[in-house]
């Protein structure tokens, strides 16, 4: 919600620059680093990978005091790091949580924020273990979710091969309509994102697929990633809409959390998952990394870079 | 260097109402939660716990543009996480970093940044796997630390037992006068603190100490902490003071990152450490939990409260 302005460094950018300074050592557990939806660190002894990820949740950023509830801003921090988890096939194990808090927030805001996000963490066996307070100008939150696999299985953006599938689960766009319309199922959309665990574990354990990540930023950037990641390229149709949601919102439009995955084109993917519909958008294809084509057009990568609206 | 307001609630409460709202289970590894310098998480199978810590770092709060280079932000941020897994006695394992960029932020200073960052990192062989980004209205960041001990091992806040000596190591209220004066040696040790992660090992290690914390909100504030999750009082002398630091800066400035620990009164404790002081100030009593004296007197717990400042 804040307004973009120049930049000189695109997210994608700045993650490589970061990623090229840091030489992740061979040894010590560290499976993956910068640059998927988690980091995956595989204990000593332990017959499981451990996954990390961290979100922050900005005041004026990602939400506004005047229009999102405590609760759903309790909720949504929580949601954005388990939609990462699942992403990568994980089962929560726990999460931790910084909170600057600003001089508008009172304690019932506080009682609010920590009953969404302790709801959602309920349901989701995800006990909060700790964390950090400090006070600031505006409200921010950062959640730390740990998951876990079993050793060597966890779901990655760089495992498509050409041929494969791809699929998305749900309806797209109906973040971004809710965003604009303040109302509806679509704005409860957007409050609420449920995280898509259960199928997350169902397509690393039983579909076995090839590639998967987590829809926060908008399809066309998303997909461009996967690609990056995978070396590919990628042909698709138009995605499957959130009853209202315009072509645009449904191709660009962030915060679905809607899983992205891949499988071999042979695979028995079911037509839904408990509910959600899992619906075949393309293929992975040979070509230049992160070229995605939509009914035979370049597709520019236009979701939500979070921070080429920043840097000037 | 926010100027504290009108409060109703401070961190200890506002923690306290926290951890009362959540119920931490007893199985799936979860050995410690909210309270403590880290949170202690038991991996299946492993024979070492994993310990983790989350530090935030804000513009206008915790540094300010104008006076803190961007190398000693990004040293200041994981140092602060690195105090805490060394007051456990850990071996830090990998961290993350969550970073909002303010508008005035340039690549020079996220370069800077990094920079600082990566050298402490790099000393401590704590890798950087990941994190996110975003961009707000001020700068600030979030580290995440993880580090490791032998099953059962870490050093927490709960263990002192009725007359065992306390010591500190160090020297106290440096940080607080460099923040005060603005330049010279203090002013260093305020900018770029120094983890104290061998000692950290060696209290757990060798020494088998009995409760170990490190030092970031002040002596008065932190020993009470101690002394409240023991259950027992401390009686102190004056503790050893930075050179030109007044006697309140060493006993209710923040930010020395220097460890507090107790051992049993009997315990060979050496007079320092690879060139660190370790000093005896005083030792656990029964009596009202957290209450501390010195030198015959009630000492309040003044140091720095993070969260009284804030909430009106």
């Amino acid at each position: 919600m804040v307004k973009p302005q120049k930049s000189a460094a695109s997210e994608l950018e700045t993650i490589e620059r970061i990623r090229r300074r840091v030489a992740l050592p061979q040894t010590g557990g560290l499976v993956l680093g910068i640059g998927d939806d988690c980091a995956i660190f595989r204990p000593r002894g332990a017959p499981e990978d451990l996954l990390f990820t961290t979100d922050m949740l900005i005041e004026g950023v990602h939400f506004r005091r005047e229009t999102h509830g405590a609760g759903d801003v309790g909720w949504k921090a929580l949601a954005r790091g388990l939609s990462d988890i699942a992403a990568m096939g994980g089962e929560p194990r726990f999460c931790l949580l910084s909170l600057a808090v600003a001089p508008w927030v009172e304690t019932s805001w506080l009682d609010g924020f920590y009953g969404g996000l302790l709801r959602l963490a309920g349901r989701t066996r995800t006990p909060l273990m700790g964390g950090d307070l400090a006070r600031a100008e505006k409200a921010m939150c950062d959640i730390v979710v740990c998951g876990a696999v079993p050793r060597g299985t966890a779901l990655r953006r760089d495992g498509a091969r050409a041929g494969d599938a791809i699929y998305v689960s749900g309806a797209l766009g109906g973040s971004a309509l809710g965003l604009s319309t303040g109302g509806g199922r679509a704005w409860r959309r957007h409050l609420r994102p449920q995280p898509r665990l259960a199928l997350g574990r169902f397509l690393r354990a039983r579909l076995r697929a090839t590639a998967a990540m987590d829809l926060s930023d908008g399809l066309s950037l998303d997909l461009h990633r996967l690609c990056l990641a995978s070396g590919l390229s990628a042909e698709i149709g138009a995605p499957p809409r959130f009853p209202g949601a315009t072509r645009e919102q449904a191709l660009h439009g962030g915060e679905d959390y809607e899983l992205l995955f891949t499988a071999p084109a042979r695979a028995r993917v079911p037509r839904d998952f408990e509910g959600v519909p899992l619906t075949r958008i393309g293929a992975m294809r040979p070509g230049p990394p992160g070229a995605v084509e939509l009914e035979g057009a370049p597709l520019a990568p236009l979701g939500y870079d979070h921070f080429r609206a920043t840097v000037e």
